[in-house]
């Protein structure tokens, strides 16, 4: 198997932005390609594209050739969009990924947007529904903020975690996006107090617990490893790959404070890339909602089932702990603009190791750093893990 | 790079059927798996669903772990749902046949479904202008009957195909779906002047020049090449594989009567399977209206540029000619659910190879053969070489 390499990120302003779906594949895509020396948009050979609803939010399909044409490129090898909900961008440098490593392509641009502000808010949020099971769960009014606070209500009873520790999930990651000019809610920090304090949604997740509804776009440049020094001097490398779904409906999950599928795909991730947990020093996980980060330390190794909320409390998952967890700011901090949000994690770990973050949030030597992503009723989970070239 | 391995099969009858989306594809998922000996729904790594419009015609997403529900399986390697308009089929074979030739996964099985009729069928007809570019050429009227006609009267006049070589690929066609009981147009042929006679939809094309509106799903068990014979003695395997996109809007596009792109992606197919369009014995090419199949000759490389009309009118894409094209009736007499097609196309090859269709249309010997998909304004076009096993 070949191995692959990233040489270049562009990241747009994550939030309510004046700008339609077309302007934001566009500024994404001006970014990309200035972020990397010797490469036009005629070398890009396949293009993949993680968009989620372009039918509903924008009422758009068949939105590959159509980005495509957005950004001047002409591929000739590879192209098309992947759809995974709230994964729909790590499908795509996923599906990028095995065409490079399988030696059908050399060279490929992925990009992930969403557009999800819409002049009625209410289509925006029915939209939302269909990411669960619509017609037998969305229907009981199982949409995500529910179907997250089951959990949440489940791991406080079998686990014994306080709403306080949910709370310091968001706290965290708002400390870091509070200073990132490229989040939705940048500008502000919170305490405990005001999470807690904020509108309730579903119970116990108030709105501060939630990640918000988000426009953004983002992308990468994924190579064939011998080209990489071409593109720059500090590339980064796809050195592990994990993904499973066993039930989708709620009645089908094995559980909802134990996402056993999250666990299945990091064995694979890690055994891929010959690591254990122990071995990751900064990681992106998909923190949609607060508790979900909590459930996620658990699955992804990172501490004991059941300890997720004595890691947050404990600040394990802060920078100086045992791994730096979310530092761009989390999907609470940032926003979440589904397409996009995988690339925007993934471009984390590169400025990161590149040392191109202030360094208020800087995680000094990392070397190995693990983006994830859930997606519907946290039935599938989506992981790769990058190494520092 | 690994090989790649195709060892089942299963397609649904293709029409206007009393079936949800979620009936459709648990039809085709037990239907693949009665195909193949030695594998149960727990053996599938992976699972990868080429679905259009499941947004809109459906108001479904995140389809690809719902389906995996549907199917019974719990993909522990890969899942996702790929979408290219019309490709969207071929979109989800190619990236499991990526990920296989890579070595992420082994065992996969793809799935291809629309249902697209719905209550109000203008809101179908409205779905399909987002196949092109819905908000600068669907808005002035270009949905795909429009666009596929100016491509046939720039046709005419660059070539002079007539109307009635058109009609002939209709003939063609529908001479093999008649008998073919998974046709949604089984059960009667078609004589030149009933093409030509039928209700005008937009000029040239009449109504028995456009393909249907339909519902139907079909899948594929694709392996690594060493484990296909576990599962079945008489395989087919990938060979070459060619996708290109060269333009979306219509002013992006280098020609209406050229298909520039189609040539880039056919060049490449051959090229990585080693061999020319002579090699080719049986074609599945997407004859979404009657010119596109003319076209698809030329650009394939099957006749000279402009010869096309003369191609049929010779019998040179029948039985018995240069290269059997769409034995199964084309996308004309079969219809076309947009995800389902490339699947169907892909098992016509399949179930050619192994002698198991009717002798009506038994290609006898035949060892290679192309699928090829367009989508949207003939924008991308999706090439895939099989060999018999």
């Amino acid at each position: 198997m070949r191995k692959v390499a990233v040489v270049g990120a562009g990241h747009t302003k994550f939030g309510k932005r004046n700008a339609g779906w077309r302007d934001l594949v566009q500024e994404a895509g001006k970014l990309v390609f200035d972020s990397v020396d010797n490469l036009e948009p005629k070398d890009i050979e396949s293009f993949f594209i993680g968009a989620a609803q372009p039918e509903r939010f924008a009422f758009l399909t068949h939105v590959a050739p159509l980005a495509a044409e957005m950004l001047g490129i002409t591929p000739s090898k590879i192209i098309a969009r992947t759809e995974l909900a709230c994964a729909s961008g790590q499908a795509a440098i996923r599906y990028a990924y095995a065409s490079i490593a399988a030696g059908l392509t050399d060279i490929a641009l992925v990009l992930g947007v969403e557009k999800m502000f819409m002049p009625d808010m209410m289509e925006a949020q029915s939209n939302m529904t269909c990411v669960l099971d619509r017609e037998w769960d969305g229907v009981n009014g199982l949409s995500a903020p529910p179907f997250f606070a089951l959990c949440a209500q489940r791991h406080m009873i079998e686990y014994g975690t306080t709403r306080e520790q949910m709370a310091m999930v968001r706290v965290k990651n708002q400390k870091f996006a509070s200073k990132n000019p490229l989040a939705q809610f940048s500008g502000k920090e919170f305490r405990v107090d005001d999470v807690v304090r904020s509108k309730p949604v579903s119970p116990p997740l108030c709105l501060l617990d939630c990640s918000g509804i988000t426009d953004g776009a983002a992308a990468l440049i994924l190579v064939e490893e011998s080209l990489a020094k071409k593109f720059t001097d500090a590339p980064m490398y796809i050195i592990g790959s994990g993904q499973a779904s066993i039930g989708n409906l709620i009645n089908g999950l094995p559980g909802l404070a134990n996402w056993d599928a999250c666990a299945i795909a990091a064995k694979e991730a890690y055994r891929m890339a010959g690591i254990t947990p122990d071995d990751i020093d900064i990681a992106e996980t998909h923190d949609c909602f607060t508790i979900s980060e909590i459930i996620e330390y658990e699955e992804l190794g990172f501490c004991k089932k059941g300890e997720g909320g004595k890691f947050i409390e404990e600040g394990q998952s802060d920078i100086g702990g045992k791994v730096a967890i979310n530092t761009r700011g989390g999907l609470l901090g940032m926003g979440h603009p589904l397409g996009a949000t995988a690339l925007s994690q993934a471009i984390e770990l590169f400025w990161q190791f590149r040392g191109e973050v202030p360094d208020y949030r800087y995680v000094d030597g990392a070397e190995i750093g693990l983006t994830h992503n859930l997606s519907g009723s946290a039935s599938v989970h989506s992981i790769l893990i990058y190494r520092r070239g």
